[in-house]
């Protein structure tokens, strides 16, 4: 069944228009029509089933859902914040689309001493729609927020002080040897990404210092967008239940 | 550094000529000269620091290596082969470069019932650079070995019992909740990954009589360019000794 956003929708909605843009994709690209049933996403946790009620056959713009059943999806667990340096724009993208389909609740572009990116606000406003694109596709009803893009000391002194960073896998490798979460702690968690060729010495130190763990998977040096879908994945298998209980 | 792929290369080698394909990567792409230091990978473990000696300046296909010091990297545990239903080809490089990236030891086509993609050997030939590029960016000295595809019910037979399968996530799954694997099965195991929509219900049952364990990382629908990574990442964490210390 094909996915829309509505941020229209509520729990209690018997009724709902969809967005222009969405309208549009509906009627001109899937071609749907009267009687099609779609579902559809507020972003925030309520989902429908629905059906199309009524449509502008000749603007394509207005398309009338009617609610058949609606429900509020819990919210993920673990709350994951996934801190960035951005990449270039064409892997971004893929970032930002597996970070969606993974369920991160948060992205935070951190701008870092070897970033290549620096995130204008046209940027944001594009990741968005990345963000909605990549939420439909996967049925994820809990949209990521993404963040100001702000500089690194600043973003780690507001951050939780529990999670993980990327670290480039070295042999010679001084950091500690990475270990499990405390039980206690899983519940709301970030991982760090640093920019291609790894964090700053300095930058080390301070994710160090604040308590975050060094994270690697495999032996060899990972792209950005393998990074993140793999790193993602180790920490949401790390926290969850059937996890926990082995590591009890 | 850069790396190479340098077929040539022994442990014991004390110079190699490059691939001219190689030789005209460096010399004429990335303009190395004699002096430069470079990275070879034999694509078996072993990896050599060496110099460039002796160049061809004019048609760039003949470069000589002498070698400064070689060693073999240790195969990576666990052994993963990677089973998957070949998608578009577009998809299909990203997912061998990323399972290139991750270490898997080998990587089998598998013809499903819903798969999309039957590849000639023209594709596979396609793929085996897909795999040289991706190691040497990564540094992996370990070129995962791409097997001729074969069908679903012929590839199941012939493969070990021990491993895990993508599952789609369905809040109203009657899969086993998953489970980490007895430790002592932990040095081999497999991931399969079915094409878009998953397995066909006859294939999902097959893989459960097998013993293969279905495994799903957050809540959501995966693309394939996704799923790859991040449950091969799961595996590969869940199969790290620290994990088993934690298990125990």
């Amino acid at each position: 069944m094909h996915a829309f956003y509505s941020p229209q929708l509520t729990i209690s909605c018997r009724e709902v228009q969809l967005p222009a843009s969405e309208s549009r994709h509906a009627l001109q690209v899937l071609r749907l029509g009267v009687g099609d049933r779609i579902l559809l996403l507020n972003g925030h946790g309520i989902r429908a089933e629905a059906v199309l009620d009524a449509v502008d056959n000749r603007r394509h713009s207005t398309t009338t859902c009617r609610i058949l059943q609606a429900d509020a999806a819990p919210q993920p667990q673990p709350h994951i914040t996934l801190f960035i340096a951005p990449p270039k724009s064409k892997n971004i993208d893929a970032v930002i689309r597996t970070a969606t389909e993974l369920g991160a609740a948060a992205i935070v572009p951190v701008l870092c001493r070897f970033g290549v990116a620096k995130p204008d606000l046209d940027t944001i406003a594009h990741w968005t729609k990345t963000v909605i694109a990549a939420a439909k596709q996967s049925h994820n009803p809990w949209f990521p927020e993404i963040k100001a893009p702000a500089a690194f000391a600043d973003v780690l002194e507001a951050a939780d002080d529990h999670g993980f960073f990327g670290a480039v896998p070295e042999p010679a490798d001084a950091l500690p040897s990475p270990a499990a979460l405390p039980v206690d702690d899983q519940r709301q968690t970030s991982l760090w990404i640093g920019p291609e060729g790894g964090f700053a010495p300095e930058e080390l130190s301070a994710l160090l210092a604040k308590g975050l763990q060094p994270l690697t998977v495999g032996q060899w040096i990972l792209r950005v967008e393998t990074a993140v879908p793999a790193l993602l994945a180790v920490v949401l298998d790390r926290c969850q239940p059937h996890q926990r209980e082995t590591a009890e």
